[in-house]
């Protein structure tokens, strides 16, 4: 893993509450338009893969992040490299299987929730921040990898963390799948 | 005017490719939502008030700006201390009338419309970053300055530079508009 070397940092830093709040606005708007929290849900990380998919492309260039040899590695890149840039923040990894293909990101804090206390009413089931899941996921798509990225526990659930899981799906499984097709 | 003491002033910093990514995620969503242009920019002003009025209080113990003695003073700290603080650009002020209430902000770049290369098809009277002009009117209303804010130039419909034009509503109209009521 090499370090990243930020260009222009100064150029490229905004004020986070002016994001915070934003991305609330979008969720206010998408739970306005839908009805069901799963609609909302999936529609953010939509949104979200669209976004993964456009940012990695910078993100590449300005880490300047060299391959990766293990999904252990990708993980720390994502967590040390990638949310440190674009959310300040730094979640630690787990492993969660032996095969070494199912990771946890937990998060002690979340900037995204910073203006948030509770999850609107009657929209117990939403995923607030599951834009993130679908950047995670457009971006490793983007370099040839394909992930199941979900919140496992949210704060604002009531969760005493904030943990996104992501399940890397192996080449093997993709030939699975491509022959079941 | 003081200058500005920023507290914390990384943890209050994010990447702004991730902002300006989400930010058209949402104008997307309500170009989906608002067949006509005009519902969609009345909308992104409606929105930006709210996230000013919220904005405001952080902004003011942040920035640690002093007392304002005319329109003129209040518009450097928009230009230089806000806009600086929020978007990493400093717009230039220009005063428009005599009486010294009209004024505009010249954006010789505009972060927010990085990603995008032209207005959507069919959506030529669309102001993108509507969104500023209810921030700023909504921020101004919160420390009791009534204004008008709206796009005049706009690059992304072909003018030569983005304008923002701010009107204070001074307080003798004030008065005017609540003896008609």
């Amino acid at each position: 893993m090499s370090h990243p070397a930020h260009r222009r940092p100064e150029y490229h830093k905004i004020n986070k509450d002016l994001f915070v709040l934003t991305y609330g606005a979008l969720v206010a708007q998408l739970c306005k338009d839908y009805e069901k929290d799963e609609d909302v849900n999936q529609y953010l990380d939509k949104m979200g893969y669209g976004i993964g998919t456009r940012l990695v492309e910078d993100f590449l260039a300005r880490s300047c992040v060299g391959r990766c040899h293990s999904y252990s590695e990708i993980m720390d890149i994502i967590a040390q490299v990638a949310f440190k840039m674009y959310l300040g923040i730094t979640p630690s990894v787990t492993c969660n299987n032996s095969s070494r293909n199912e990771f946890s990101l937990i998060l002690d804090k979340n900037p995204l929730v910073e203006f948030v206390e509770e999850l609107p009413a009657g929209r117990s089931s939403l995923c607030y921040c599951n834009l993130l899941c679908g950047i995670i996921r457009g971006a490793l798509e983007m370099v040839h990898l394909a992930a199941d990225v979900t919140f496992l526990q949210d704060r604002l659930k009531g969760d005493s963390v904030t943990e996104i899981g992501i399940t890397f799906l192996k080449k093997r499984d993709e030939k699975k799948y491509r022959r079941k097709k």
